[in-house]
């Protein structure tokens, strides 16, 4: 049997996430359930896909990496399967997955409804609460070992992928912050795997309100307690951080608000 | 083996739930152990009622509900464990089983907790943590497959549960705000299931703060974005929402303190 | 197969745990892992060591209890294995095992880095995160069984422990406030296992803010509600207490900011 990781905006003090396990585990009673995080911000879908960067690729072959934020649930978005060489990813077709379908050769599925509500007892599927109803019973089916093509078909189409925003010959780009953990490390949605498909390309500078940074370090401890600096964060994403303190609050920096931009040079 | 989940308002951030976890694989060390929350407001029942009511059916049958508000521990409230056709309810006597107490067939049983120190390797009872004490060992128990009649005898009288709000005959109901989820939408303790026991009655208009909501939608997006709206919740409890915002937010609503009254009309 | 607890201040916002379990699950796919708290305020090693004696007696013999709270993560701090008559304890050398080590017959190894890495299918070691690239690798082996000599080798010199702050004849104690627990109950380092250690003494008054308490009260509920009291916490350490209310509140306390002083009389 396998594992079933689940990452979701629903937070941890309702029955939500309660909801969801008792149907993983209704299906896939042998399946080990890991809750990743339910605290990714409500609806920020390029937060999400930014932490699940981070933990996807340390679990064993044929996991299932259940994903729920779902600003769209009840309209037009589709349920999807991401299939890779090693993993499933379970969610919905907004964005959530970009990273992982830039970066991993993959095949893509449309869930189809009628069919997991078949599987799934013949439980009517909520219109606000696809979590439970739609994308848990496929997440426990495939754990359990279930062939795809029942519940799924190829999806018609591309899916939701965010803009890449790096094009060679660029002098410097305008990153967002997609997330401020917990420690007030600002994580940028500039990423190593898209950075490296640049040719002979080096960061420069890196501004952030009234600092800019040269270039990046190794290690938080490479700068003076209490100095700003940027490195490559452990899920390989351009990070704000202050060396034993709080780069959110020295900066006073907010996600989707403070512009990071970094400064690069073509040798 | 079985399942246990586990509800409580300990926090996440002390041992307390850790040390009950280790008393239930320490007993039952094949079971999963479920998390549901434990970030229920500090001793609010109502809460923790209403909870329960929305992940509870989803597990399999025999599942083992631990349920820790128990703002009376170490006071004269019983410790209990309700039976149902398909699952065991371990936890204080105080009304947090009422929803389930009204709704399916049970039988409730006093814990013995004599007998319970002696199954828990002797383990003196903190009058202050029940939950780690006398409950957990009696869920463990029960998950591993043991008799209840071991633990517990029969409950002398009738078991607590909330005063019932609705009377044939009303033209308006006041229902009180018992929790308030991540998304800022405003949870009721006036449910479906309860309302659905009134005969040929129908719901005209849900009053909050200076809003008057002409019935309920079907779900979030049938509003414009930013609109209040009233609809049952995925656990059958009527909700106040905003179409991808917080109602909390807009109505500066609180839970205990802001009214909802509920307009019936008699078909 | 044994049970892995994991106690850490990553919060549960990002995927910091869920990168840490994933490695666990990978070489101990059969081991049962235990969240205890991610929530521990960063970089708090006495608010963790005072968890950690919350929790840890309650697992059975062989547990492996995971600590990450560190500070120093990328510095010279060595990373370590304690091993007491029932369990390992995993984290690194900064004082998070204080308390284990005075309390219990133990003997601490150092993690050869060189030998985990081999271990760990060759990945690198981040100079940012031995939680997933150090500590959980010898955690997950241990719970799969593995020889402790195959990854570590005995610690030269002495483990870091707190100062012991209580000594023979002393008339009073200064105690800190380490935890503020979700009750808002003021946890201090001031240790019944320390207290025991000296000889016909007894405790006569708590002093904190303006408030001078008589003594100590065996359960909330022995002072009215709303008023101050200080008892024997869950976990044996020094708690002040409102009976069905906040201290924190209440006194406005602060960790590691607000004094809580103890009279002592030898008797």
């Amino acid at each position: 049997m396998r594992i079933i990781t689940f990452l979701s905006d629903f937070g941890n003090q309702d029955g939500y996430v309660g909801a969801v396990k008792g149907v993983l585990f209704h299906h896939a009673p042998k399946a080990g359930v890991v809750d990743i995080s339910h605290e990714i911000r409500p609806f920020q879908i390029e937060e999400a896909a930014y932490v699940l960067m981070s933990y996807y690729q340390y679990y064993a072959k044929d996991t299932v990496h259940l994903v729920v934020v779902d600003p769209g649930v009840g309209s037009l978005r589709k349920p999807i399967v991401v299939r890779t060489a090693n993993y499933f990813f379970v969610g919905p077709d907004n964005g959530v997955f970009s990273y992982i379908l830039r970066s991993e050769a993959n095949t893509v599925y449309e869930i189809d409804a009628a069919k997991v509500r078949a599987y799934n007892f013949g439980r009517s599927i909520s219109r606000t609460f696809h979590g439970r109803d739609l994308f848990a019973p496929v997440a426990a089916f495939l754990a359990a070992g279930g062939s795809i093509h029942k519940l799924a078909k190829k999806l018609d189409g591309a899916p939701v992928v965010f803009d890449d925003h790096l094009k060679a010959g660029m002098k410097k780009v305008s990153a967002k912050i997609i997330s401020i953990d917990r420690f007030g490390n600002l994580i940028t949605n500039f990423s190593k795997f898209e950075f490296d498909q640049l040719q002979n390309v080096r960061i420069t500078d890196i501004e952030i309100k009234d600092k800019r940074l040269e270039g990046l370090q190794p290690t938080y401890s490479a700068v003076s307690q209490g100095e700003v600096l940027a490195l490559w964060g452990s899920a390989g994403f351009l990070e704000i951080s202050v060396n034993r303190g709080s780069a959110a609050e020295l900066l006073k920096a907010q996600p989707g608000k403070t512009e990071v931009v970094i400064h690069l040079k073509n040798d």
